[in-house]
């Protein structure tokens, strides 16, 4: 082509390279190029990771490190995430607003020191030096908890539940990654005030429920529910909670989103008070929670494979691709019309299915290509099952093959996504929890963080200890921390030891390398 | 209360400031303080606005100047019109993306001079001075561009139709005003490219068709399209078509929102080429759209009155808000119970109704407090209302009153809503039309001027003619510019003369005063 690629290390990722070439003569050729990935997801993950982002279509690689473009094709599965969260949140009378990107106050001693050095300063706008540098939200707390002490003077002004959506900047300097880590991201943040901690803790809870739904349910990604310790906790806040997910492939645990109960620091910090219903001055009890499009890489990570992505059917905007598959001489008319015909009855009961009807790739291309954009449900129809007014379905997942009479088509289509579905998350879950592995001394610990296992050990919980596993598993791949106490606790017998301290134990803690 | 408010200029604008006051002593005093605006919008119209803004809960100042924070009430305007726009361009197969915040390429030089002054730069993160500072998006052209040349080869991937719902920043100087010029805002920006100017013109008039709906049909606030001048259209495109509003009260023009053809201007610095059908390499055309949370300010300044806000009923998140009225003696309960069936009837079609049954405010504080807040309908029930089996709806924008039959609520309610959408809309227009005025002189011109008109006036098109009409016309309030010359052009009679020039006109342009 005309023009060299921006990304060289990803090579020629345009369809367009292998579209047949008109110029090449009279005699059109169909270059059969293999489209698939060059690298496997099971030797270097890492590139495997990088190119499937790219070549399936959801991310382009941008020319300011840790900044990557959304295409729509990620754009999409953010959106259905949004119209489920967005939904939910509103039925718990929570309203949307936005806070502007800058702030200038920082008031809460640990939360900046949390934030500060990730945070992005303007100093300048055009040529002129602003009179003051203005941070851009790392977060939103120092940004909306001045106005809650404004808008909260008595009881009846609570609980107040404000939640945005809108994009966040970190300028962090560690391995940016698509979705995973980067320096921009999109994201929603809750921010919440309430009378009393039990109505704090209460909600807390209620939204980690929906971000164990938008995990397990839409992403089809197992994850554990969990409490963060002490040192891994959100600046500044009382505790946090999490759902945790795993990459078996890199033996990392993920910090899928957080729900945070900030406690009353920040409201001791800001002033947020209010007269209670004995006409009592009281401090209010705070949230902040959010889920980011880092849930979109997980997904991409936990499923995908070398052939591609592998979208779960709940989140794809194409759930079903229909390909005619036309042998010399077939009735192309028929075939063509039995495409359409297949996609409007999908498409009336709420299917999302289109036809790929391109007259200049050969059905092999295409396979290949929704293949690697992760499609759920490949529909193809060739002479024969238009003889049999039947179609030919095949499932992104397993690669199983069936045919379905036309009769049948929307209750089987219906029936196949569901099981899909289920599938990737059984699946899933299946090679998550091979890798857990229960330790319960060190040498337990260190053989199984070798082996790349989600740690399941009794701890001590001293944020020393933690401190002290860091710093001896310190290596090139960075070193194991806790990921979560799970709500979920395994009984702990009287009297056993924490793995690392040999103190008595108080809980069952996951641990492991993380991004 | 025991806290400043931050804004001083606006008083104490807390429904809390009038509430019960139950530390007063055993005996509740209901306190009647008058909630209503301090200001006129016929006297101070700069005022009126601030204050509307903020006691309506719009928008609270934020303490960076030009920032301000989108309250609840507004967000749920931006959504409704997000919706309707939103479903709209996805028919149109144009698909929503997210490019980062920060560019650093600079290339179009046309378009640069056009942004450079109001472009706020990063230049630290943490501590660290970053290498190169990086610029905060004032729109995404040249941040786009580069990959719409690496996406596009052939004529096959085009069109190439991208939307994205974001933030934008313009570090502006001039008078910050909230919704209508600051310095960050929400907006929508579609980028799109095609093989043929034919098809580029086409999609910039069916998106500004939609921008008319959303002004029109959605805020009820009259437009007129039409073409912006060369020195007025968009820096570096090829020409602007445009959807004008007028604020009566203060004789400014309101550029509500442009829809662009970019021409093959940005095709050539950014090098988006394709291979033709012919395989040839040919550039493509390109449009980009916006419109923006401007169009929130338009419709306050256009509807709102002395008692506050008034929201057209397809923008209002809360359209008929149900007040009980009860008298000493009355059947509480039972008034209690009539006003949730009347809310959940209402509901059960598709009208957003709420109750207000706080016990701790009057209902003539209630009356005062979602006339502030704009809600087209009240409806009130009273001892004699449940005894007669009926409802009093009393609408925001006449006043007028009127008793329902419980028999007739809902089919009665939904007339009164449209009735109301299409009288705002009506009486907009008829404010609006008796401010045009004809002229043909530059003393007709500029005594228009001075009577606050929107003045339609043959025109020479010649950009040193307009250079010249800002010059002569520049004051404290700003000069005269061009608005918009109108798609539908009244009859240019052979040898008219340009207001201005004394040349021959070659079309009727609008100009005055603008935002």
């Amino acid at each position: 082509m005309h023009r060299i690629g921006l990304f060289s290390e990803v090579g020629d990722l345009s369809p367009g390279s292998v579209e047949k070439s008109a110029s090449k003569g009279k005699k059109e050729m169909m270059r059969e190029t293999r489209l698939g990935l060059s690298k496997k997801k099971d030797v270097n993950f890492g590139e495997w990771y990088s190119e499937v982002v790219v070549k399936g279509e959801m991310i382009e690689y941008y020319d300011i490190s840790g900044c990557y473009i959304v295409r729509p094709w990620a754009m999409s599965i953010w959106e259905i995430m949004q119209t489920f969260f967005d939904a939910e949140i509103k039925q718990m009378k929570i309203k949307n607003c936005y806070f502007p990107l800058f702030g200038v106050q920082q008031k809460e001693k640990d939360h900046i020191e949390g934030f500060a050095p990730e945070v992005a300063w303007v100093t300048k706008s055009g040529e002129s030096e602003l009179e003051m540098p203005i941070a851009i939200r790392p977060t939103s707390e120092t940004i909306m908890h001045p106005y809650f002490s404004k808008w909260i003077r008595g009881h009846r002004d609570l609980p107040l539940r404000l939640n945005q959506w809108c994009n966040i900047v970190r300028w962090e300097f560690s391995d940016p990654t698509p979705f995973i880590r980067s320096r921009e991201f999109l994201w929603q943040e809750g921010h919440t005030a309430f009378a009393t901690k039990e109505e704090a803790d209460t909600e807390v809870l209620e939204i980690l429920e929906l971000y164990r739904r938008i995990y397990e349910e839409f992403l089809a990604v197992p994850v554990i529910k969990g409490k963060k310790s002490e040192h891994e906790k959100f600046a500044g806040g009382l505790y946090t909670t999490t759902v945790e997910a795993f990459v078996p492939n890199t033996g990392r645990g993920v910090q899928g989103a957080t729900s945070h109960c900030l406690g009353q620091n920040f409201a001791k910090t800001f002033e947020i008070n209010f007269e209670n219903e004995k006409g009592e001055k009281a401090m209010v009890w705070q949230n902040s929670w959010a889920y980011t499009t880092r849930t979109i890489g997980v997904m991409v990570m936990v499923h995908g494979d070398d052939k591609g992505l592998v979208l779960p059917p709940k989140v794809a905007s194409v759930q079903v691709i229909v390909i005619p598959d036309p042998y010399k001489d077939a009735d192309m008319q028929g075939i063509f019309d039995a495409c359409a015909a297949t996609v409007k009855s999908l498409n009336e009961v709420g299917i999302r299915a289109e036809a790929d009807l391109r007259d200049n790739y050969s059905p092999g291309w295409k396979y290949s290509h929704w293949e690697m954009k992760g499609v759920p449900l490949r529909i193809e129809i060739g002479p024969k099952d238009f003889a049999n007014n039947q179609v030919h379905a095949v499932r992104r997942d397993s690669a199983a093959k069936i045919d379905i009479p036309m009769a049948d088509l929307v209750e089987k289509v219906k029936d196949m996504l569901d099981n899909i579905q289920q599938s990737l998350f059984e699946c899933a879950k299946q090679k998550r929890d091979a890798c857990i592995q229960v330790v319960h001394t060190w040498e337990e610990f260190v053989e199984a963080l070798g082996r790349k296992k989600m740690i399941l050990a009794p701890w001590c919980d001293d944020e020393e200890v933690e401190k002290d596993v860091k710093a001896r598993t310190k290596g090139d791949i960075g070193a194991a921390k806790s990921l979560c106490s799970p709500f979920n606790q395994p009984e702990l017998p009287e009297g056993t030891l924490c793995f690392a301290s040999g103190k008595p134990a108080k809980k069952w803690t996951y641990w492991g390398r993380s991004y």
